[in-house]
């Protein structure tokens, strides 16, 4: 892997990604963009979302890529939508702040934000603290927003927007959740 | 990151996942899937199909992930679709031979066909022998197909089928490719 080798003002625009949708995918595909970033030298770092659980095999597998870093801002617990408890409703604003730093010490070259979608649909963080942050961003900057129920307005701002469609789901195999595929 | 631990025959039957569509995150989300499972210290095989440029991003990172090998099958320039060149064909061919050495060998859990269904919507390989491939399938082995324009027999035969569907392109942006987000 070669050193950490920042974006240069020559390099083209960040964008705004957001991955969206009912299928798989979402996560995954920026875990991939974020080590095929790596894989170049830029500097990574995916923020979870209402995740909080140690088993991830991304946590394991990007402990051996030196610029691509994941921090978890949530519990195990799944969050009650309807009456979110306060612990996670700090987690997620504690990840909100995480990323205010991350843009402000530029100390990274592409910002995934994962399951930020969902934690603005479950009231956890606002849109508007979103989209302010999104307006911080510096222009090299690649960012990525994953999470169903995309609000209108990150499509909206998004450079690309992906809908991650499931057409075929595996119920015959009542199969809910695997290790090194779902987490 | 754990040493290499083969699925046991205690562990979930191996699905076959399609990520078919003309939207981004197809590879990425196997990269990811790939990334994920090397954590969980899975022996993961990715065959590129139609690519051979050097300057991808996922090469280069998982020189750092000992249980995660990629292996192109292509050259760097275009295949012509109506006329594909012998050498492009013989290319194919090969990843294929490869991908069914893998299964004899089962020396992978995990292995991810890159851009297959393009190359046999190019008539590089058929669907048949793709197919016949797939019945060998060890059945702790996770496979994942992608590219667009998946064959409608490798739909019915997986397990999950995910379509990237493009919502919002960057067109406005006017660009193609970019290091570390296209390869």
């Amino acid at each position: 892997m070669p050193l950490s080798k920042p974006m240069s003002d020559e390099d083209e625009l960040g964008m705004i990604h957001v991955y969206t949708g009912d299928g798989k995918g979402k996560t995954t595909a920026s875990l991939g963009l974020g080590l095929r970033s790596a894989g170049h030298g830029y500097r990574v770092l995916m923020i979870q979302f209402m995740k909080g659980q140690i088993n991830y095999g991304e946590l394991e597998a990007v402990k051996n890529l030196p610029n691509f870093e994941i921090v978890q801002f949530g519990r195990a617990e799944f969050v009650d939508k309807d009456n979110p408890a306060d612990v996670d409703v700090k987690l997620a604003r504690d990840g909100l702040e995480h990323a205010r730093k991350a843009m402000r010490e530029r100390k990274y070259d592409v910002l995934i934000l994962d399951e930020i979608n969902v934690a603005v649909e479950w009231n956890l963080i606002s849109v508007k603290e979103v989209l302010d942050l999104l307006e911080t961003k510096p222009d090299h900057m690649e960012m990525v927003l994953t999470g169903r129920h995309a609000p209108q307005s990150f499509i909206d701002l998004a450079d690309t927007v992906t809908e991650m469609k499931e057409v075929k789901h595996p119920f015959t195999k009542g199969v809910l959740a695997r290790k090194g595929i779902e987490h």
